[in-house]
């Protein structure tokens, strides 16, 4: 058992975003006492402070009263609602999705993403990640023992940009990487990446044949009338390309676990025959929720935009006001991924700190990334007040631990 | 990306349960006209005609209304849940689950199945596999790219055991198998393992160091008073064990996407982490679901398993009125897996015939181990007049392709 055994242990989940009440309680450096407030877990949105889509509860009501045929859909989800999301995410993104072979319902995003590396990943392939990026890319790279290769992303040096270093992508490519995997807007900076970027991975990705997955979760929500491109609706794009969505961060609908994948239709097979062995399908009464999706009620997405948005300024300047402290203003998304001073503890250890004196939950810079040691990501999808005061304490307590 | 092509290549899921409406249109040799009637969809059970659980919408409805808290549970699921969970699978089973160590909801009984076996198996690792059972453990055996050993189940040969060759079990565990994965009540054959199989199998499987994956899922809906056995009751258990059930079946509610496996607590914590990457977890407001399951009202379940006898008997009296026909009826769960005279067709083909010329789908047999070329599946969890007068049909169709 011993390269399972190896595989397990790389395969870390204590300091990944919802985890930490798994956390041990092993000894902290606790200095000073506790400071109280409302408890808040930036580790992911706040469902409660912002809440699910209008109406999505009742599409759920009436995918449940359809009973057999809700129930049991194609592992690919149902015609009807694959159909309806074709519509709609062709018109979304300026392509043409073929509803027949081009798209698959997932349990999750993390479900579309789990099954789009497992049909282009084996043992030894080279997938190129971008560093900072989602936790979970690294991770999936090492379940299906693929070797990472890095590429940099420069995020602090332009607002105009994401800041990816495109020469070390094409070294990367030229190096025979197969796989490049990334998330437009990133997660964890919020940085959209701008249409030249965009163009030129389309470009590289095409000349080197080397596959892109795409990770647009949070595209919907963009500030400052930020211009976002979808890679799929470019001219050139290389053979095998799967784009990732789904209704889970602006929308609200985590609870309910719905991802949507869209692309080349060799690779939604595969994706298709995963799904059959990992978990079925989509829930299918849940299948029924995404009928509300882009069609929120008018002004629902202008004015849930906005609240993030004053959310986002209030926090920024306030983490600025702090000495030693920089951070990029998110483009897109709900994140913020401050770049800290240097501390007497290590910042997993400092995450667990500020959870236990300030029950505020944050994400160590760590997991998106080995040399991030300086860094935390915020979701600040989250009640305003109660953020802004979460922010106030955990700086607080960041003093306590400055050199 | 010659490795992953071969995968996808033998992971195949046209002929599998659900997907028949994915089957190309190529030429069939119908013989002889349509016949019409109540279209029947055998590949499983027909949750119009026994519907889901009382209470199971209203729970999940307290569960979307709880908010956050339910939507984003720890990757295991809910704590309360599992605790309650826990409780009841305890004494259900006549063991003790710790609900913080040693259990996890899943998507699905599938997901429990996917989770368990990624946590066991790496390449070249030998897993024996009953012949026949669910079709889905062999595709995972080749997806994690193991070893399958085929372990002979002489079911034919009485009714008070399943009849699983434990001899050439033996053999298998002594050539060096890493991890034995059978389903009891057995999918498709409906057998019941008896108290002296299972014994035996927990035995070896001590002695020779073999995990074990037991899949109960249908083990609540028992026919004729036959006495059922938990094998983690047993006092002779091995190191690595995981029992997998959920309430899809008997309890209709297949829709929600619920699974649950509980046993050893390094392996469970290997699923959650494994979980962290495939999906997440089960849907959060879909899990308040578990709330009802086991709490059925009063003489539910005595009815429910009333009817499906019912419907069995009657199913098995038709079927073996037909020359050539044997069949075991079930000991437990909704299957009949018919041994039928050779045919001039193919039984895939002519699974796709019936379909075609009377609106009846089967499986075939070759989904559940390659020499089952004169077998097919049915789960007869349906309207009980609808399934008679569907297999009057398929017994017309199938005079007209005996040699």
């Amino acid at each position: 058992m011993n390269s399972i055994d190896e595989k397990f242990k790389k395969l870390g989940i204590e300091n990944a975003p919802g985890q930490e009440k798994l956390q041990s309680g092993k000894e902290l450096e606790l200095r000073g006492g506790e400071l109280r407030g409302v408890p808040v877990d930036f580790s992911h949105g706040d469902v409660d402070a912002f809440q699910p889509l209008p109406g999505s509860f009742e599409a759920f009501a009436k995918g449940y009263a359809k009973g057999a045929e809700q129930a049991y859909t194609e592992y690919r989800g149902s015609k009807a609602i694959r159909e309806d999301l074709a519509y709609k995410l062709s018109a979304y993104t300026g392509t043409d999705i073929n509803p027949k072979a081009n798209i698959i319902i997932t349990p999750g995003t993390q479900g579309a993403l789990f099954l789009a590396m497992g049909s282009l990943i084996g043992p030894g392939d080279k997938v190129a990640i971008v560093e900072p990026d989602y936790f979970a890319n690294r991770k999936l790279v090492e379940f299906f023992e693929g070797e990472l290769v890095p590429v940099k992303m420069d995020y602090e040096e332009s607002s105009d940009r994401a800041g990816l270093d495109l020469k070390q992508l094409e070294q990367a490519f030229l190096s025979g990487v197969k796989l490049f995997l990334f998330s437009n807007p990133n997660n964890p900076v919020g940085a959209v990446y701008s249409y030249n970027e965009i163009g030129t991975i389309a470009a590289l990705a095409k000349k080197y044949n080397v596959a892109l997955i795409i990770d647009e979760l949070y595209s919907r929500q963009i500030f400052d009338k930020k211009i976002y491109t979808h890679l799929c609706a470019q001219k050139e794009i290389p053979d095998n390309l799967i784009t990732v969505t789904g209704p889970s961060k602006t929308e609200s609908l985590s609870g309910f676990r719905l991802g949507v994948a869209f692309g080349t239709k060799e690779l939604i097979m595969r994706m298709e025959k995963l799904q059959a062995i990992v978990s079925l399908r989509a829930a299918g009464y849940g299948q029924a929720v995404l009928s509300a999706w882009f069609r929120e009620p008018e002004g629902f997405m202008e004015e849930r935009i906005k609240a993030h948005q004053n959310i986002r300024d209030e926090l920024v300047a306030k983490l600025r006001t702090f000495d030693g402290i920089t951070v990029r203003p998110t483009d897109a998304g709900s994140y913020l991924f401050p770049k800290i001073p240097p501390l007497d503890v290590d910042i997993k250890d400092f995450c667990k700190i500020v959870r236990e004196l300030a029950e505020v939950t944050i994400t160590p810079g760590t997991e998106f990334g080995p040399q991030f040691i300086n860094h935390f990501r915020i979701n600040f999808s989250q009640d305003a007040k109660a953020a802004s005061e979460a922010i106030d304490r955990l700086l607080r307590i960041m003093e306590r631990y400055c050199r």
